[in-house]
């Protein structure tokens, strides 16, 4: 196993030395001192070779997204990113796959100013597990439960790209080719709505990251909070690939079902609309408003202002049926 | 994926509700409440079913050890073990294993009133990942840099009796039956030395816990001291069962490279001996004197006063040659 232990080198060659590490990686742990007054977000997120990324993915992507989609979950609770955690199994201790995969890892880090505290690397199949921590107000954090009805539903960025670029990969759809590029980098290096999130963390009244598609994200915000949802499908916000490539419906399902986008979603109190949109607006942050909550405790579609179905199978029928119980959806 | 959803079940079955976790499981992150002057110390351990543990062991002993070898990391900090947070890659949802592996995590976390922050369940070859977080006074910790020369080296319990069940599973060595459910305890049911540590802080110098092997650890404690160590093989703590099962030489060569003991390797200064043999007794710990540190950077061993060498291979030659130089154990 001297091989594992030389990959120590690579997790030693950080660059971000946070003030809060007392102590950082070499001893039998990390010591941290969270600051007074606050809480310590926690969250811990694997991703599992041929599940969470093709194969084939590039090792700067894998280590990217390692450790995107951890501080996406961070960003859904409106805390800042200080301390990440890397356990990595992989099959053999390859150099340079190691060499790719840690620079993945670390600019992510370095941008947030993220410290690596702790690493564990076995040899099995390949998977990496992120525990990222974060540091957010007692009194201030978004939560999945405060949504209320009559709040407004928004959504960071647009959505589909990254599902859209899988079924590229997988040759259900053909992107063109000058904007396979676009689709591929949504997919492979997602960009965690770290900022979106502090700056929500004073309007919302709930949010979640995407990772599971919009619809049932949605749903764990309408579970926890005890309220339903309109969803105005004509709104989502498509990016001109996915309306060039897929029909009109193939895209809002792509939209609503498609995971890996890593947006926020969240609510927001009608007396908060224009502050959180002129805060928003004022940090680059696109947004779209598209629905509200509502007391029914179910989850419903328009489109063209009249009501649509999505089933627990998608969204299948393009019709003037009924909307489903959100229930159908659950998982 | 229904079937991953439904885990989150069995991760919401524990009992142990503590009042620094202001958020556990349910929103994309939790949310604990560090006190006031205290560090947390954060670590992090992967076992991989075939690599860790064979693959037929009992999910229960699974459980246990995920949980047990990070809490033993805890305790060679001396820190009070509070929050865990549990990644389980597993290759199908089988309800009865669940059942199982649930309960030897919640034995442990019950009896150390340890916290379920977290967990993230995926499919794939079965791998556990736990980050266990615990709690200890700012200025009062065990590292690994302490060690002075003239220190006393200690180890709780006894040695190698994990390392002998594993040859025993792997039939190159044969226990009598009277003591296999012993040693197979040892290697299953690893209790970590929680209590231990937190005693120990008042008065070792440095410490480890033992995963990889005696002499292997101890070299990590005289790399981060920059301190040497001879060890007195005839003071090694052998059980019953390895004095009974091999031949001293081999028995003492177990107990040196074998892991899994998850014990406490410690030193203590001169000062400090009486008083923490006196709090480890009151506390009913076991622990042994087995050498003393020195200025020399090196490891070596002695056996009936006489210098034995130890090679990058073990305890290889049972000789009157001369000590060889510890760096030939690094790895």
């Amino acid at each position: 196993m001297k091989e594992f232990e030389l990959i120590k080198h690579f997790f030693a060659e950080q660059i971000v030395k946070r003030k809060d590490v007392i102590l950082g990686i070499g001893d039998d742990c990390a010591l941290i001192q969270a600051a007074e007054r606050q809480h310590v977000a926690v969250t811990t997120d694997t991703l599992v070779a041929g599940v969470h990324f093709p194969v084939e993915t590039e090792p700067r992507a894998i280590g990217h997204k390692a450790i995107a989609v951890n501080l996406s979950d961070l960003a859904a609770m409106g805390a800042e990113p200080a301390w990440v955690s890397l356990a990595l199994t992989l099959p053999e201790a390859d150099e340079a796959w190691l060499k790719e995969f840690c620079a993945g890892v670390f600019e992510l880090c370095e941008y947030y100013n993220v410290q690596l505290i702790g690493g564990d690397t076995t040899q099995g199949p390949l998977s990496i597990t992120v525990t990222a921590q974060g540091i957010t107000p007692a009194d201030k954090c978004l939560l999945r439960s405060g949504a209320k009805a009559g709040d407004w539903l928004y959504v960071t960025g647009e959505l589909g790209d990254a599902a859209l670029a899988l079924k590229h990969l997988q040759g259900q759809v053909s992107v063109e080719e000058v904007f396979t590029e676009q689709v591929m980098t949504k997919l492979n290096y997602p960009k965690p709505r770290v900022l979106a999130g502090q700056a929500l963390k004073e309007y919302a009244s709930s949010a979640i990251d995407l990772s599971d598609g919009l619809i049932s994200d949605l749903q764990h915000i309408c579970q926890a909070s005890k309220v339903g949802a309109n969803v105005v499908l004509d709104a989502l916000p498509l990016s001109k690939v996915m309306r060039d490539t897929l029909e009109q419906q193939a895209a809002i399902e792509l939209a609503l079902s498609g995971g890996d986008d890593y947006e926020l979603l969240f609510t927001v109190a009608e007396d908060n609309k224009v502050g959180m949109e002129t805060s928003l607006a004022h940090a680059g942050i696109p947004i779209t408003c598209i629905g509200q909550i509502n007391g029914s405790e179910k989850i419903t579609t328009t489109l063209d202002s009249k009501p649509v179905a999505i089933s627990s199978r998608g969204f299948e029928h393009f019709s003037g049926k009924g909307p489903d119980n959100a229930s159908d959806r659950q998982s």
